[in-house]
């Protein structure tokens, strides 16, 4: 993965007081790092380096039978986001992963069906329920149809379910009193940051991706991440630059992705942006009601419906533009069906064509004198996902330090929570 | 469907003003409608009462044979936005419709097997290529590598080929010179606002969904949407509100769908608002760089990842939250495998579950002061998805006034095309 800043309209002079006062921050984390455990808001730099992963891939392993082709991950929010952006981006292999997060009859009845009518025995799936609080509504509410619904195909499916949830939640009690499989997540790792907890890892092991290679891909992003050698230090960097460009007006993030198969990979990051930055408080208790808002675009499909707002409208958008070397090997025909209608296709294959398209678009922004980083993966696997996701998670907490707010806390979303269970409550 | 602004946070007292200078601009929309014909911007809202339908429909007939059981639609931007939005949002029908767009070999090497492994004649699928101008590049690739692809197994295939363009284009001539099928769209009406003609109709004609309806629909918006009754013409007062809440900073239009099947609609919407109404320079040629960056959110999914921002971040979103009555009957079982996880889950159906999820988020909304319109569609159908588009459509043309923008150019699209060209010429 090749990151550059060098049309992010932020010098490196400029970036210079800013690393100066993160270097505190810097240090916290390192010292997180050196010290490992699971008490720190920041603690989930620890994932990658824990011994848990021993445990997912042993417990993955047994469920990894010949019969089991399909994983359903209920879940929803920080506990299926990064899963699927990893299993979207990656090639499909044996087993394949379907995720349930809001309540909804239609994909609802298309997951049951996959599991009744294409199935003759319930070894055949498993259903990995994940809350990390035990009480989020509409994971509980689909565990329960669907474990209710599957009886009647199977009797009891208990034993094909596994249950992640904080250590300790009522959610692991009753799994223990019930004798249902479980895994479980240190209680401070905040769920836009828990991909690298069994909650990302145990799903994607069991269907068969090396999580060994995504966590050293992550590992590699924290001793960067935390490091002092400033040009290491790219998720620094990017939060710095991030930083002075919101305040330059630029406080919509645009994660460009020239790969369709990274839209799951842009989920992820809105809820990392949105739920970290969006702050009704600073961390003074001041009301400040600030934040960045992340959008997603996919290249070249968008370009066909927002570049004339991108390029034309409101200056406001910082952008990231993710492309990937190399991915079409298909060509376009020397003799051609319709030869005279664009040119220059001839022979070309489809990844020459892409990578003019993206060529074009990182030529018009700069001609556009708009702030942009560009990310260049080398490939698509899972050491290089592993690698972005840290990177990003990094970048996020430094960007928290800089805004003055709390990174890892979401005290707004109780106010629609509490009307909800009220009206629950009278339905 | 039953739309409120009573939240929007702008009075019909305050929309008055507004209206008055509107006046001239409704007019001139109601002539075009009495008038009838294709010569003008507005055009669009002449399709559904347009003769092309009987057309569109005939063709459509000639090949719903009973073989037939894919279409594939090459298009991108406005040439699938909107025939994805509906076909999204509808129960599936015999005749599934796979969507290429960009450039991208996984995704077209799994539309590539679905066409040769399951197939056995080539009867069994039919390609509609869609560029309005003819000299798409993505669909001019995709078309010519999916039917040289397809020759390997069935030789040649330009009989299983529907092309639709604009009348006259080069892509138009090609097809009379191969006699190759094809419709027009008139060359007037611009790619947004083309779900109406051919574009859209014929792939979902095919389908077997009903185009009639759907046009119904549409028809009666342009009924109230061209009317001198102010309090029926929803698209002029929701344009007046989104223009005032934009002059206040509200300049973020969220669409919040809170069912999953509409999350391309939200792709079709945002096309319609990023690039009818982000404009570089106004009608005046007076640089502006205005515009509304549309985002759309999915509940109660983005809740779980969007929802602290939306309530704690910056007050510069102007929300739609739109909802189905009544759409999911699963229900959770009186006997719960987790009774005390959730309260008040035990035999509520998941559609009570997801209205007290909207109810509490409109509550929510309500207290935050922050502006919002409700949107409830009491059915997902042709009749109420054609109705709701052209709405939008008619809402966007009178934003295009209010803003003193052309809401029916991109010229700032021609930037990258432009160095495109360069790159692709010298690969």
């Amino acid at each position: 993965m090749n990151i550059s800043s060098k049309n992010s309209g932020i010098s490196a002079n400029q970036q210079k007081p800013f690393v100066k006062q993160l270097e505190p921050y810097r240090k916290h984390l390192a010292d997180i790092h050196k010290n490992g455990g699971f008490d720190q808001l920041e603690s989930s730099i620890n994932l990658p380096f824990s011994k848990h992963i021993d445990q997912i891939l042993a417990k993955a392993k047994g469920y990894q039978t010949k019969t089991l082709n399909t994983v359903v991950v209920i879940g929803i929010g920080g506990s299926n986001l990064g899963t699927q952006a990893i299993y979207e981006a990656l090639p499909k292999k044996n087993v394949e992963l379907l995720f349930l997060d809001t309540v909804s009859s239609s994909h609802f009845s298309n997951i049951l069906e996959r599991l009744t009518k294409t199935h003759k025995n319930k070894k055949q799936f498993l259903i990995v329920s994940i809350s990390k609080s035990g009480g989020t509504a509409e994971t509980i509410a689909n565990t329960e149809v669907l474990l209710s619904s599957l009886k009647k195909s199977y009797g009891d499916v208990r034993d094909r379910l596994v249950v992640i949830t904080d250590e300790g939640s009522k959610f692991h009690d009753e799994t223990i009193k019930q004798k249902i499989d479980s895994l479980t997540l240190p209680k401070m790792v905040g769920g836009r940051f828990s991909v690298f907890s069994a909650v990302g890892l145990f799903p994607l092991a069991v269907a068969g991706y090396d999580i060994r290679a995504l966590c050293r891909g992550a590992k590699s992003a924290i001793e960067d991440g935390t490091s002092s050698i400033t040009t290491k230090n790219i998720a620094m960097s990017l939060a710095i630059t991030t930083h002075l460009q919101q305040k330059n007006g630029f406080n919509i993030h645009n994660s460009f992705f020239f790969a369709p198969e990274l839209e799951c990979l842009g989920k992820w990051e809105r809820q990392l942006i949105g739920e970290s930055l969006g702050k009704e408080f600073d961390r003074n208790g001041k009301r400040v009601n600030v934040g960045i808002t992340p959008i997603v675009s996919i290249g070249s499909t968008d370009l066909h419906s927002m570049a004339q707002l991108y390029f034309g409208g409101p200056r406001d958008k910082f952008t990231t533009i993710v492309s990937i070397k190399d991915m079409h090997r298909h060509f376009v025909p020397k003799q051609q069906l319709f030869p005279t209608l664009v040119e220059n296709l001839a022979g070309k294959t489809l990844a020459t064509l892409m990578e003019a398209v993206v060529g074009g678009v990182v030529a018009a922004y700069q001609k556009s004198k708009l702030p942009f980083v560009e990310c260049v993966f080398d490939k698509l696997d899972e050491l290089s996902l592993g690698n972005f996701l840290q990177m990003r998670m990094l970048q996020i907490m430094y960007l928290g330090e800089l805004m003055n707010v709390n990174a890892f806390d979401q005290p707004n979303v109780e106010a629609y929570k509490v009307e909800t269970k009220k009206r629950l409550q009278n339905a």
